[in-house]
């Protein structure tokens, strides 16, 4: 069945402009998403309803990201929401990590429950209870789980998207054989969240590995991506954990191995959430609203029709229609605006809002042309003949989601300083932001001085893909030799 | 990347066969699932965790319902894990309802909450409270959104699958501006979960009211569907509800007519949950384990190899990977078994557990031959040419769905009496149980005395698809005029 004609009759326009990026970013990002209704505020402290055209962004990052994880041999499973308080304290770091920012089911059923149920901030701890159960033997390896569902974590400072008490994610979970086993995996996934970020967010990430005090509360190494939003802050995009075999001890997962011996498993986990959202708005957008990526726009084309007359508007209807069904079965995602009473201006006003990232303009005199004007999300208006026009369609969708990806390097190595002084990461951070490269000790008085005195934290040391060519020598703080290059900036 | 060749090694065979339906049917369930490894007791009081056989069939119907819900024009949203407690209670009949049931959080960030937090049993409230907000006038009706989520209902005697404390499922909530297209919108949800039902899970359903002791707390009106299980016991598999304006008043959702009056919306509400996994194997499991309809199988064909020497096994494997990679292509999902060391007499035993409808079995010969061996999981085994094989398996598949279908609605049809007398019922609720069509004067004395002194409870009255060609004169208990017919059954 078709689409009701009028989908979108319960969207009025909102007239007032967007604050300026410039202006007030913070102030921009919260006017975009609730103009573009990808999400709203709630009712529920902290918590944010995610509105159909944000949703479906998420679906669309899900199916991607769902076949990657599947092409590589992971399965989906599902784990209770609740969590006994005890399994959270059974390793130490983990529990110092989550357990202050916990919400705690203590009635259940009108009763006083004899342990309380903590709401899962991240599904370890009940995962390898389970794990203790199914693994017996080196046979039993690798388990290559993935969960989709929601977590809690309590905050106290919450934005849409980025911070919130709900939000959605995948967590990944494995457990292997060995130690370099589960490392390949990390690196796997690390690898898979890249190309993700790339190809679908034309978003561009540095990757690395955080530094101790960035590291997930239990792990023994964390990968992470580091994207750079408009305003110059990070944006930590996704993070991939080697766990040891910390977690497999606090649940005494063990294994025979192929000589008859006993150990404990080595494992991961690795996640990606709704905050990716808020990296899409941050990387794209722009002071009149989103700009979507094609590849994950729940819309790739809007078509508005444009008449004079209930004659005209009768062949320009049924072409209109006629036109989204053709690109529809090419399989181009095709919205029509249909809304009576309401100018085209308007329309184009609000559909540039939501970011969609092509819009048709068909009237009589298109036509009678045979041609369509084509006008796109980034700039640009030009008329298209009929003839071949899927194509053209798909070319220009590619095309820009191509250059939206190259738009946002090219804005992230403008913000990025190479063999940074103290002095540059200084005035980096009192100044315009950025990713700031240097040499750094490893020593955590640096890195705290480095965050009291900056706001800038290690967002991590870059892997060989993106250190510097000539690595630095010095630290950039303490000037003692540099044990590893860095990359500092503020971030959400 | 291909799936590891050894998926599935942390499987051990376990060699005990299932209690046998007809001697506990109860205990061949729970079996079956855990043999099946759909499913596995947790931690948690009332959780389960849902394991990777057992996720991708859930997974399989939501792809299914979810384009069905999106052809229709509805759209995806979340809202949030939490509701306010006092949200619950204004709607009178919901909180009697729902209250008794909850689990609540009372901690957040390491705090006693001022307002205790309800764990969604259901999401009407919290999304009342956002369509207040969402919904002015005529022109932004009518909404139609569904949530794919997680909720939690605390029940005292759980089962796997069929009465969890947690449970993942879809809810839809529309809202309309007349009562006549929210009774539409409701039956149209009936009829998409009907064709699901017969369509991807073979399973035959009658649709129908319950009655008002039945219904929905806070609907107008709920429309079921029943199913009929092996043990003659009915399984409530789906309802759509039309709620009047019962939440539009509670939570003051009006919208300004098209003639410039105010009103409140009307609304319905709908959801199917993981129990469907329940109905499946419930409805064509038999004494070896699972029977999956093809259209929900994880895996629709697996491929055995047989071979004696190294020499055989080589020539072997590349053989099946061939012909894996050749009805992958074909879009037949299609697992492989290279276990080594185990007999292919183990490896049927294993797979026919879980349900897998065909298999396959390539050896020398075969190849020699230009055949291949296909088990059907219903029973029979027959060499097939490769020759036009992927059409030919096609066929099978297409042929193993209807016929379960068929086989499902000839057992049901076996276990039902129609124009049942009171001694009917009495009877088959004391033996063999199923479905008992007869007459009802409507009274709340005959059905609270049926269920006291039988067991068995009104499942629908049923709609004229399902209704007998001569309506039932008398009522089936007291013997008054029959104001409707209804299906009585003893139910999970």
């Amino acid at each position: 069945m078709p689409l009701p004609l009028n989908p979108h009759r319960h969207l009025m326009a909102d007239t007032k402009a967007l604050t300026p990026r410039a202006q007030d970013f913070s102030a921009w990002y919260n006017e975009l998403i609730v103009r573009a209704e990808l999400a709203d505020y709630s009712p529920v402290r902290g918590c944010m309803v995610i509105r159909p055209n944000g949703y479906a962004i998420w679906e669309h990052m899900q199916r991607a990201l769902d076949d990657m994880f599947k092409a590589t041999g992971h399965q989906n499973a599902y784990f209770p929401l609740f969590i006994p308080e005890s399994f959270l304290a059974r390793e130490a770091e983990h529990v110092e990590g989550f357990a202050p920012e916990t919400a705690v089911v203590t009635r259940g059923g009108g009763k006083e429950l004899e342990e309380p149920l903590v709401v899962r901030p991240t599904s370890e701890t009940i995962i390898y209870a389970m794990f203790s159960k199914w693994i017996q033997s080196y046979r039993d390896l690798p388990v290559l789980i993935n969960q989709w569902a929601n977590v809690v974590r309590w905050e106290l400072r919450t934005r849409l998207f980025l911070r919130t008490t709900e939000f959605l994610w995948q967590e990944g979970h494995t457990a292997h054989a060995t130690v370099e086993e589960a490392e390949r995996e990390a690196l796997l996934i690390l690898g898979i969240y890249r190309s993700f970020m790339e190809e679908w967010m034309a978003m561009p990430v540095l990757t690395g590995r955080k530094s101790d005090s960035e590291r997930f509360a239990g792990a023994i190494h964390t990968y992470a991506l580091e994207a750079l939003m408009q305003d110059n802050k990070a944006l930590q995009a996704g993070t991939s954990h080697n766990l040891g075999q910390n977690f497999a001890k606090a649940f005494d997962v063990t294994y025979q191995t192929a000589d008859g011996d006993l150990d404990h498993v080595w494992s991961t986990s690795w996640g990606v959430s709704t905050r990716l959202i808020g990296g899409v708005i941050m990387t794209h957008g722009d002071d009149r609203g989103l700009v979507c990526p094609p590849r994950l726009a729940q819309w790739q084309v809007v078509i508005v029709p444009i008449y004079r007359s209930d004659e005209e508007q009768a062949t320009v209807f049924e072409a209109v229609l006629a036109l989204q069904a053709t690109l529809r079965e090419a399989g181009i995602r095709t919205q029509v605006d249909l809304r009576e009473g309401m100018k085209p201006g308007a329309k184009y006003y609000e559909w540039e809002a939501r970011g969609v990232p092509l819009r048709l303009e068909l009237g009589p005199r298109d036509l009678a042309g045979g041609t369509v004007m084509c006008a796109k999300r980034t700039g640009g208006k030009e008329s298209l003949p009929m003839e071949g026009l899927v194509e053209r369609i798909q070319r220009e969708l590619e095309t820009m989601q191509r250059e939206l990806f190259e738009a946002a390097l090219a804005r992230r190595e403008a913000a990025t300083i190479r063999r940074a002084t103290k002095q540059d990461l200084v005035d980096a951070m009192a100044g315009p932001g950025g990713f700031v490269f240097g040499g750094w000790c490893g020593g955590t008085t640096c890195e705290t001085e480095i965050k009291d005195q900056t706001k800038a934290t290690i967002r991590l040391l870059p892997d060989a893909d993106f250190q510097s060519p000539t690595p630095p020598e010095r630290c950039i703080w303490c000037d003692k030799p540099s044990l590893k290059e860095a990359v500092w900036a503020k971030a959400y």
